[in-house]
């Protein structure tokens, strides 16, 4: 909602994405205006070369129109993602005429389904001229809605119990698309009412063809205030990129229109869109549009951008002859031609790895580490990024199950997964659902944001969906999970749990059993319960663990009162080194996983040792280093792996 | 070209592509059939499906057209990254009759360019049927190069001095499409010729009109050769998938088209491709096609994929009935309709860091260290990822803009980036140009593999280009370049380069005068020329080294006789102290950068400090833990920022 329209270069919303905001935090004020702004000079530089054409006729045919300064020109283009780049007259307003009608299609489409609408208006274009008053002699459907009498049975269409009830939802729906309550013009709306003659002879003959079903008068009143909502060049291009998003208005988030009828609007709008100029439109230009009598085009980029130009003298065909020059002349320069477009697919994988790489943050004592850095390929983590259509999914697809084999468990992240459609998930139930059946497993992690994602996937797993869907916050959790499992597989068979004596903890390496007593003799053993807090973050430090039995995990507070785990120990691990070498105050919290027994090392009497048993210090700050050393080449492993 | 025909599920080719192998390592051979493909098997669901629909009829129009089996039915989807899905009888061959005509119209385009191409043909559907004989009134020309009349003119523009050599061009271009030389069925051929009356009357008026400027039998008879090209339904889709891929061939990486009029032959596919079946086609599949009067279909999805289907029943607009229903099934299930897509914009931005977060891996000393912790911010490393369009792009500047306060240096990596086009460099170019003019720098990283962005920058930015563009191979380069430039205007002016004496090592805190004395009796002084190695990769640890002058980095060698640097050390900085904690062999190797002056401590005197300096070993063991201590936590932090 924080459209800045001061700055149209910096103008951005961010409520309507999902996002992962530590990677890209856009601004919501504008910066400093160091920089020129490249689109806003060429949208000038476009402006500034075509305002010099002069050619063509302003329309008269209803005497309103041929008011309008024949060398208003204004030009803006909105992105799906809230930028907005405006020059020249974009703030005059101007009744939409024609530009109305593949919206109120759409509300036609939303308010009686497809199957309706269809039998009333075809979608074929015609060589005809828009006041065409020939119907299709096979079905007696106006051929299109984008000829006048599509345009007129599509307004029939919209619900409403009374005119005013649907001249209502009309001027609603525009609203939603524009951003801002759309007025009717008053005197245009009268002028076009006094002089539609022609509609009026087009609605009896739809009444007549039985594809009205009531006296046309209403309809072609709510025809004509259609016609004559006052819109600028501004809004007309925030109401194609909202089409061009979806339906949803990209600088307030509101759905404008059901997404899955956008392509039904589009569609026609890329065939039938700019009369029988259409094909060299698609040809050339390559975006939908509709071009109004009253001097505007809009064009769409799916998934991108929405156009808006407005300048009143037209063409033969009744386009804006600066608004085709202008949408052509953006579209050879910034490529945007819809049937030119790159594949997407390959950027679904951002990272495959596997455990024996990245593992979780549980420290394995060293028998366990052996096993997963033997075994660790059975258990992969891809990261995933951007859409999953079918296109990206198929790869994703033809990726697990070329790398198959071997594999036990598979994580899939979906942290920077920006949206997931239903045929993605057509593609990985099928997998989910066949992993499941051979003993192994896939887990989703980082799923929350994508609300479609399980819902779709229930649906089609059906029964078994509660069995089959493993979904984990995050990837730690996954993977911890993950090679609990395969440890469970392949660990020797557990003797009951014991204490671990000194002797065997990594610290202790190298010590003989005189000095082992001695370490021994300042040690104090302490236990603690489940859940308990062993170190508060905050406080200082003044002992190092030895963990002898159960285990701990080390977390850090996140904003909102989340956490996360940095690390776990089990028995056999020394924990609280760090602080034992800076003194710095504890930076984490250590919590007791399980009943736990730590034998403890006061930090004063480590300082005393070097005095008391400089042997014995020497060989524990050895292998403490050494530990450094290993965990050190573990975070640069997997850097690498990242980076 | 490693397709495997086998298995069609694994089919995949690298070559064409140009992303980053350690990140997406796709399977050349296929793996274990362990997983059922989800694709394949809802290919066969619709098959088996409409297998079932018996109406329609075969074309006879042709005698050898009317031998085709009726109950042949074959789906292949070819996708851009090189999958191949094929059910049914997508291996009988059939001659693709006016499936020919766009492909023809892109070799027409590519011999006589655009403007040449629409003196003669038009762009506009037409209601009437494919073999009608009416011209456009106005210009005389044939409306559209997928009705007879204007495929005709099509195959007369194709470049060649003889019938025989454009025949030849035409073959060849099939071949190029298709992955393999296709044949002319020459029964078909005949046929076509004996009854091509119709077309002969089309050719005469065409002559008449000056359309045609040589005697119409030529290219009558090269039209009938061209309609008698005999392909599978698999080749067609691969044939789709080309234009999909902007020409070039997924699986084979031949380029069939210019890119540059892919979009023209999908334009008039998307108007014209489905006779007066095209509105509702678009509207409903929502995809650019062709159909042939014996039975297949294609349809396009750009950047995505192709789908062929063949099945000779024909409807009474003469579109394949199971084809139409294919593609609609498809396009629903897998969601492919073309205006129906997701915004791409935001994903751009893979990671944003400054240097205070991930610096170069040059070490410097703590005061140089000190000023790029604070000043870091100055600097900012924009790692980008997928495609660079317009709208991607976008989101990019106003990114940068928006961030631009305090920042003076840019390092944009492009190791991720699949593709840059014009528009994007655009966009690019102007920015900078202001940074330069403004005295600040933007670098651009890991940019080898896009060939066209240095051609296309330097084409924008003209005269200067030499003087603006930054180009380095990694971001660990430009980092230290950065970091250099900002510490040459932050550091305080330089005194001439001292030796650093024992005391101010990192390593020799806390040691006293007596401490610094008996250590430094047992150091040896070795000085290095510029360029030497100090430590060779793979050699025994015996020595621990502080740099008193000058400064080394650690290489490790890669593969294809590439290197990293892993880190630079400058003077008072010690190296090769992993080793001495595990007495491992050396797993990098060290290189002077400068003339060097080391202090030497060797590994055996290391040993005996235990003994005869306990209270010095002690220290410099508690310094080297801190110094690991301190590299794991920036490692750390480094994780936090790319995870």
């Amino acid at each position: 909602m924080n459209s800045s329209a001061s700055d149209p270069c910096l103008t951005v919303v961010d409520e309507n994405y999902s996002f992962t905001p530590e990677i890209l935090d856009l601004p919501a004020q504008p910066g400093p205006a160091a920089c020129t702004c490249p689109i806003l000079s060429h949208l000038a530089e476009v402006h500034r070369e075509l305002a010099g054409v002069h050619t063509g006729q302003v329309a008269t045919y209803i005497p309103e129109l041929a008011k309008a300064d024949p060398d208003w020109f204004g030009i803006c283009v909105v992105t799906t993602n809230g930028g907005v780049y405006e020059v020249g007259d974009s703030s005059v307003p101007f009744s939409i005429q024609s530009l109305s009608k593949p919206f109120v299609y759409g509300l036609a489409l939303e308010d009686r389904g497809r199957a309706e609408v269809m039998e009333k208006i075809g979608v074929e274009p015609t060589g005809d001229a828009f006041n065409s008053i020939s119907l299709d002699p096979e079905t007696g459907r106006p051929r299109n809605p984008m000829i006048n009498a599509g345009a007129i049975t599509a307004t029939a269409l919209v619900e409403g119990r009374t005119s005013r009830m649907k001249l209502d939802r009309i001027v609603d729906m525009f609203g939603r698309y524009a951003g801002r309550s759309l007025e009717i013009d008053q005197a245009v709306y009268r002028s076009e009412s006094d002089t539609g003659h022609r509609n009026r002879a087009i609605g009896y003959m739809l009444r007549n063809a039985g594809i009205l079903t009531e006296d046309p008068a209403a309809a072609l009143d709510l025809y004509f205030q259609q016609c004559a909502i006052s819109a600028t060049c501004r809004e007309l291009a925030i109401m194609a990129a909202t089409l061009a998003n979806r339906g949803v208005n990209p600088l307030t988030g509101a759905q404008a229109i059901r997404g899955e009828y956008v392509e039904s609007v589009l569609g026609v709008m890329g065939t039938c869109g700019m009369y029988d100029y259409a094909g060299e439109w698609l040809h050339d230009v390559g975006l939908p549009a509709k071009s109004g009598v009253s001097g505007g085009v809009i064009a769409v980029l799916p998934g991108q951008l929405g156009i808006g130009v407005f300048s009143p003298r037209l063409d033969r065909h009744g386009n804006s002859i600066r608004g085709v020059r202008t949408c052509n002349a953006l579209s050879r320069h910034w490529d945007l031609h819809l049937f030119n477009r790159p594949g997407t697919g390959r950027s679904v994988i951002r990272v495959r790895s596997s455990a024996a790489e990245l593992s979780s943050n549980r420290l394995w004592n060293p028998a366990e580490a052996a096993i997963l850095r033997e075994h660790g390929s059975r258990i992969l983590v891809y990261q995933l990024q951007g859409h999953l259509l079918f296109a990206s999914t198929e790869l994703l697809v033809r990726e697990i199950v070329g790398h198959d084999d071997g594999v036990d468990y598979i994580i899939l992240d979906f942290k920077r997964v920006l949206s997931v459609n239903e045929s993605a998930c057509r593609l990985l139930a099928p997998l989910l659902a066949e992993y499941h059946a051979s003993g192994r497993t896939i887990i989703l992690t980082h799923a929350d944001h994508l609300t479609h994602l399980g819902r779709f996937l229930r649906r089609i797993l059906g029964a078994r969906a509660d069995e089959i869907l493993q979904l984990s916050p995050d990837n730690d959790t996954a993977l911890e999970a993950c090679e609990n499992r395969l440890l469970a597989r392949l660990r020797p068979p557990a003797t009951s749990p014991q204490n671990i004596v000194l002797k065997d903890f990594d610290l202790c390496r190298g010590l003989d059993a005189a000095e082992l007593t001695a370490l021994g003799q300042i040690l104090r053993r302490r236990s603690y319960a489940a859940g308990e807090t062993v170190i508060h973050a905050g406080d200082d430090a003044r002992e190092l663990f030895l963990l002898a039995r159960g285990s701990v995990r080390v977390v850090i507070d996140l904003p909102e009162g989340r956490s996360k785990r940095l690390a776990s120990f089990s028995a056999g691990m020394a924990f609280g080194e760090m602080a034992a070498l800076d003194r710095a105050p504890r930076s984490a919290t250590v919590i007791a996983d399980t009943d736990t027994l730590c034998d403890i090392l006061p930090l004063s009497a480590f300082d005393r040792l070097a005095v008391t048993h400089p042997g014995i210090k020497i060989k524990l700050l050895e292998n403490l280093a050494r530990g450094l050393s290993a965990k050190l080449r573990r975070a640069n492993r997997e850097l690498t792996v990242l980076e």
